[in-house]
This record gives structure tokens, sequence and C-alpha cells, in this order.
């Protein structure tokens, strides 16, 4: 059982009375809708970090931490469309962490992302651990009463969109892990600045909270999701709950020019970082073909491309180049693999 | 540096731009309260369980664990006199355990529990560890605008309740850890019925959520908190945020039976068992003398005893014992001691 079918059986048992009317969505979207009040509708999400799973300490500096851990939720309320507001972090370290600077850090990263989406940190709890670092970030958004964007919803025909660039947080991840392959076709300027951008792609993800309000504010977006896991899998958690296939045009991802430098192409495809690689938390969207005119060309200096088409469930996930068609199978990050 | 200072500090730095209208209370009650919409508040606490620090795995079956988990956050929002209403796990586990039975039993922990208070499981996240089990629970209530009682509100003058009996979380743990103490003035059935109930009062808390829902929606509690640090350390923070002092009379203090029949009485005192050691989930409250007449006797078959009054904030929190009065020192359970 692998953490998506987890999922599905907690989901199936958790609704098997049904959901009462103030739950719009139950387990398996990026967040929940919640309606207490008419008129407005809340999400909630909530996001694990684990020391020596999600991060490593030694590169990852608290305020860093701090940052990421934010950013992560920030992103799936960004994919719901929704403005986010209050935070909860629970946090779990050992008696030796507790009386350093890491708090003071740790909590500078959260307040200096939250102030900048004017989000408000109103709890969460503290714990001791045995070992290792554990970080819960709850955060709590809102938008207005039927206007939170679901994973479910996109119909065939429609496009499918992702803003920004991909694969470089893998890149990041990779480097971090395996050191930069050698790659004399670029000059020394273009390698260290590509270096820093994957880095930075990789500790200091930017959610993209603002093309999440235009989308969602604006009923522009049928489905979204954010690209947590990478392209490949969160295209099929999106397309399972649409019940629907797409189609990806190879030429149209637009893959991260720092990753294209660094990769030494035969030591690892480029195509491969952007298609499979995760955590760019870049969103992936889909719109009608009569709205598509409707798109800002850019949300924050951030552009969003068209990739390709939503198609019937029986086209299945496909990946196309030219006149050839694969299946694309979802080969992203998964905790628990069979 | 204590969790409490750090809790302080923390709030300082959160609140020094003030809160936002929507946000009633900030960090440091049992739960946070934001008004969305007017008319009706909302409540959202989270509480973190560490293995090896909050429980140990081999004398804590997963349903049980899943029991506490919920029943930790229940009490929360017992202690905020609000209705539980929707709940998120965050769960992090080894791979050894993620393929065993430990899932399903879990959740079944939790949704029994949540089904008989119609809380609904909304969502959460799954991670994996590189060891131990870690839980965070988040829940989220509501009540009527305004009528959510928070740990501040107490005057001089107040009487201090509490609900159900204490000591017995605190012996159960006891139990766990070093085994019954010989006590021969009681027989073996007596002893017997002591050690099933303090294990069960450790292992499966029960949430005052009835009182709790009382106490708010009359008016009757000026300030509330739940018993988890244990009546001496939860008292302090009570007096803390209300600015006032209190004196509890010793003769007063509800000691659970089960304790004094486990209890060696040169080996381990009863009452301090009562006074510091905490997880008995039972609610802590003041309420006008005016209103104390207007307490129900009982709610869901468990009683609230008096046990002493509000002082000004000079007198400090004290201990009376016939015409001897001392200081009561905060003793309770701490995760980070200085």
């Amino acid at each position: 059982m692998d953490e998506f079918e987890f999922i599905r059986r907690l989901r199936g048992k958790a609704n098997r009375t049904g959901l009462p009317a103030q739950v719009l969505t139950g387990i398996g979207d990026d967040g929940t809708v919640i309606r207490p009040s008419p008129g407005k509708d809340l999400i909630v999400t909530t996001d694990l970090l684990i020391e020596d799973i999600d991060f490593r300490k030694k590169e990852t500096p608290p305020d860093v931490l701090g940052h990421k851990a934010l950013a992560v939720s920030l992103s799936d309320l960004a994919a719901m469309g929704s403005t986010p507001r209050w935070a909860l972090t629970s946090l779990g370290v050992p008696k030796q962490v507790w009386n350093t600077e890491f708090l003071d850090r740790f909590y500078d990263g959260i307040f200096k992302l939250a102030e900048r989406y004017q989000v408000k940190l109103i709890g969460g709890d503290t714990s001791r651990t045995p070992a290792r670092i554990i970080v819960d970030t709850i955060l709590i958004g809102e938008c207005l009463e039927g206007k939170a964007v679901l994973r479910a919803g996109a119909k065939p025909g429609d496009l499918v969109y992702v803003t920004g660039e991909l694969g470089a947080a893998a890149a990041g991840l990779r480097l971090l892990n395996r050191g930069a392959d050698p790659t004399p076709a670029h000059s020394k300027e273009a390698r260290d600045a590509a270096i820093e951008r994957v880095m930075r792609r990789q500790l200091r993800p930017e959610p993209r909270v603002g093309w999440g309000l235009v989308l969602g504010e604006e009923h522009l977006a049928t489905a979204m999701i954010d690209i947590s896991d990478g392209l490949s899998s969160d295209l099929h958690h999106l397309c399972e709950e649409c019940k629907v296939g797409a189609t990806i045009d190879r030429a149209k991802i637009p893959i991260d020019e720092a990753v294209k430098i660094l990769c030494g192409r035969r030591a690892l495809d480029p195509l491969m970082l952007a298609l499979h690689g995760g955590e760019d938390f870049e969103l992936l969207f889909t719109v009608s073909p009569e709205n598509a005119s409707r798109l800002p060309k850019k949300v924050d200096g951030v552009n969003a491309s068209c990739i390709g088409q939503i198609e019937p469930a029986s086209s299945g996930v496909r990946l196309a180049e030219g006149s050839s068609v694969w299946e694309l199978e979802a080969l992203g990050f998964q905790h628990f693999k069979n």
C-alpha cells in the first residue's frame, strides 16, 4: 500500500456516512473546505516536515526551515484559490536544540514569510522529541462561498497550465546529495548562477499565492493542484479526481534554464527532473478554452504555460512528442513505496 | 527557558503589531478564537504526541493512541466552552509500521471517539519518519459569537471548581513506569479494580466535552483551562492570564479513590499526584458567587467540586489546610525544564 492508496481508503472510511452539510470536501484535496457560516468558506491544510526525511539540519538553516514549513502550506492554499489568513505551528525539538538560537531563527523565517502575505500566527504546540526536529504547519484560509478551486472539475477539452518553470527544486536536491556534474559547455559564472538558483528553489520555495487568488476569484481554473510530488504524479492525482485523462506536450513543458545548464545531458535528463522531480510548488491547473484568453500574462512576475489538454478518462495520462505518444507514469515522490 | 517562557516570548512577537479584528485570542490559551464571519466564532487547537516522550508504543495499543490523540484536543476545546466539529490528523510513522495493522487500528480509535461527539475527520498529512511515531491532531470547534471561555476572565471572589477526580492519570503513569507499591491495607479485588481504573485514566482519558458546553453556552464560567500539566501548574497558568491569585482548600481537592488505594502512604502522597500529576484532562474553571447555584450537579455523570476561590494577584497562588496557608508552586509537567 502506498500513501495514495492509504488516503483513498481513509477517505472511504471517513466519508462512509456522507459529508455533513458544512464540509464541502473531505480528505483528498490540497486543503479541506468547510462552511461554518453562509457567505464565506474556510480552507484548512496541514503539512508535516520531518528531519532526515523532508530536510537535513546541516543544510537547512533554521530560518530557511521556518520559511519552507509555511511555504508548503501557503502553496496548498494557493492551489485552492484561497486567501491565507491564520497559521498554527506544532514544533517538536530535542532538548539540545531547545536552548539555542534555533527557535528564534526558525520563527523569524515563519514571521517574515507570514508578513509578506499578511498571515497571522495564532497558535500551535511545542513538544520535546528524543531526536530530530519535526514541524507540523496548519494554515487556514478563506474565500467567498463556493469559490474554492478543487482538484476535481476539469472536463475533456480544458487546457492544462503550469505556472513558472519546473525541475529546479529536484536539481537542487540532487546537488545537495551528489554535488554538481561537470558541465564544460557553460561558463563558471553561468554555472554558479544556476547552482544558486536551484539551491534557492529547493530550500526557499516561493508559493504561488497571487496566481492562486487570481484563478480562484476570477473563476478561471476548473481544477487545480500544487506540484509538490512532481508534475507526473500530481497530474495523475488531478486526473483521478476529475475522472479524466490528459495529454501533455513534451516541447511545451517549461524546464528551468538552470536545470539545463547543470544537467550533463548524459548524466541526468532535465526533462525527467521537470516531469518527476517534485517540490517545485508551482500550480498545475485547467482552464476551459473559452476562458483561456482571460488568463493574465503574468502574476507577481511569474508566467503560466499551456502544456496540454484534458482528454476523456479512456485516453489515460500521456506525453506527446511530435507524432509519438507515450503513457506518462506517475513517478514522483512517495513516502511509502510498495 | 522553559516552554511557558518560550510561549510568552512567541506571543509577544506574534502580537507585536496587534491582533487583527478577526483574531480574538492569539497564542497562549487552550485554543485560538477566530471570527471569520459575524455571529459565530471558531476555535482551533493542535496537540503533538511524540513516541517515547508522550507515549510508549509497547503499552499503547494503536486504537488507544488514536483515542488519546483526539481526546487531548477535545479536552482543549471543552476548556474553551465550544462544540468540537472538524479534526485533521498529521501522522508520521517509520516504514516498518506503515504496512501493518497499526494504521487501521489507530484510525479506528480516532473514528470511534469522533463519532461519539459527531466530530468529522476532514484532512491531515502523512509522512515517513526515520524512527518513532508522531501524531499532531488539529481540532476546530465553534460557538456563538463571543461565547468562548478564555483562560482570562476570573475576578477576586470567584469560586474555583474542578470536574471529576484528580491524580489517577499520574498514578497510572507511575504504575507503567515502576509497577504497583505493596498496599496490604486493601483486598486484591479492590487493588485490581484500582489498577484498572488508573490505567484507563492514563491511557484513555475522557474529555469533559459536555461540561465545557454547559459552562460556555450558559455563560457560567468566567475563566477555564483543562488540567493537562497538573492542577498546580494549570491553576498558575489561569491566574497569570487573569492577573489574579487563588487559594485552594486542601481538604476539598477531589482525589481519586483508586489513587488512595494504590499509593502506599509513605511511598507516594495521593495529594501530590492530584496537585501536580497532570493528564487528568478535567476542567478547572471559575464561577462568580451569584452564578454558583446555577451550576448543574452533574454533567454526563461527572460532578464538579468547589476547591477554593480567586484572590487578588498580591496573594499569589496558595494551598490552605485548616489555619495554615502555603504557597502552591507550579510543579506540573514541563517538556523543557531549566
